[in-house]
């Protein structure tokens, strides 16, 4: 399709990617921003709904992507600055439209990633991107939690935000789904709990972090079956919450 | 000690504290910068010579931070801006020494972290910080790394910086010195080697971990005793260096 030529900043699309960097213009938009060819490579490899690109006119085309089925408009360098928020732009920027929101059943011997309240987008993009390389069924963002759509959750990510599902719920609720379904859920506390040493592999399970300065609100970790947590042996008062998943996952996970 | 009073942003001790941004001036001055009154309360408390303190006039001081023998200036809001470089300042940024250089002897039984050209400040600090929740006795920063003293890592150490020695250092000679004290190492790659589910808990260790992009230098890697990678599951082309460097630590690390 030919390409659009976007050279002022006020052009209604530029307009468009600025508005999407508030999550409420996001959520009623169902459309978010991604910025980079390897995310963009990502995104066209799982099917994202790409609704526009753009690219800085001066800047090639890695050999790698191929934009012909793509609505392209080739913007200035001031264009892509203004609708960038890295420090050096890679020079292409693209609108996605969110996943349809499914209802995700719970299967025995899955394993689940349950996030309360974590406010750094660094810090939940990275979870993402562990979870997915753990082989994590699904990640279910609790209320409180930065929006999984945020700019730095999704560059963090790596691209993994588009290889499992990551839902927004009600972490109550997902709680009981997996009781129901024989699935140990296990909380995380800085001071309470078991040593995750003193737990094997299992075969499928929930594991539930919570935010970066209070952790895991306690009504919900009355609800797990078991709180663990990650042992310090020299003067740190505590782990980076992305850190901590990273350790509980791998320790937990059954390899194969 | 009676307090100074800073109005202006041309005052010399802001032009200093902004100096001091530039790893060359750092490494000149012997000086670095903190901010917050955590890394400020954990730089007192490890004894760290604290030649300025910056705080804002309009801010209270915590209860549990005890600035009497400390050389105060009150600053302006505006000046705090200046010389912040966090997006929300806390209102109190002071000016530390770096430790003397030291010898550091390698121990048989001890534990090191080697670091190989990582770039990114948010993934060094995250690092130090799990270094010392480990228990790792030395960080060694290779050729090539980002700088210690950089403004994002210490605040990344979230105080574990001054936990425990962070020394650069040439990793070929580290490696050398962990093989004549008998301390296996284990490089880290994506690609090569045994994944570390196959390894067991070790007395001591030193673990190499490297660049985000191009990982471990090969000419290091070849004179490590056995290099290992954590296996991806999923999707996810590889992990986030420091959650892999916790993953491995805490897998590394024979529990006490």
């Amino acid at each position: 399709m030919p390409w659009n030529q976007i050279d002022s900043v006020k052009n209604p699309k530029v307009k468009n990617v600025k508005r999407l960097m508030k999550r409420k213009f996001r959520e009623r938009e169902q459309q978010f921003v991604i910025e980079g060819w390897h995310l963009l490579k990502e995104a066209e490899a799982h099917d994202v709904k790409i609704t526009d690109v753009f690219i800085e006119e001066t800047k090639d085309i890695p050999e790698d992507v191929d934009v012909s089925d793509l609505p392209v408009s080739l913007v200035t360098g001031q264009v892509m600055q203004e609708m960038s928020r890295t420090e050096t732009p890679q020079g292409v920027a693209a609108i996605c439209r969110m996943p349809e929101e499914t209802v995700l059943d719970v299967h025995t011997g899955h394993t689940y990633l349950f996030i309360d309240g974590v406010q750094d987008p660094g810090n939940l993009g990275t979870m993402i991107r562990t979870a997915d390389a753990a082989g994590v069924t699904a990640v279910i963002l609790g209320e409180g939690t930065v929006d999984g759509y945020n700019d730095k959750v999704v560059r963090a990510t790596q691209g993994s935000l588009f290889h499992l599902p990551v839902l927004k719920g009600e972490l109550g609720e997902w709680i009981q789904a997996c009781r129901t379904h024989k699935i140990p859920i296990f909380g995380t506390s800085v001071n309470e709990g078991t040593s995750h040493t003193a737990i094997g592999a299992q075969k499928g399970f929930a594991l539930l972090v919570g935010n970066e300065g209070s952790g895991v609100q306690h009504s919900l970790l009355d609800e797990t079956d078991q709180n663990i947590y990650v042992p310090i042996y020299g003067n740190a008062e505590s782990l980076n919450v992305s850190v901590a998943a990273g350790i509980l996952l791998y320790h937990l996970k059954q390899p194969y």
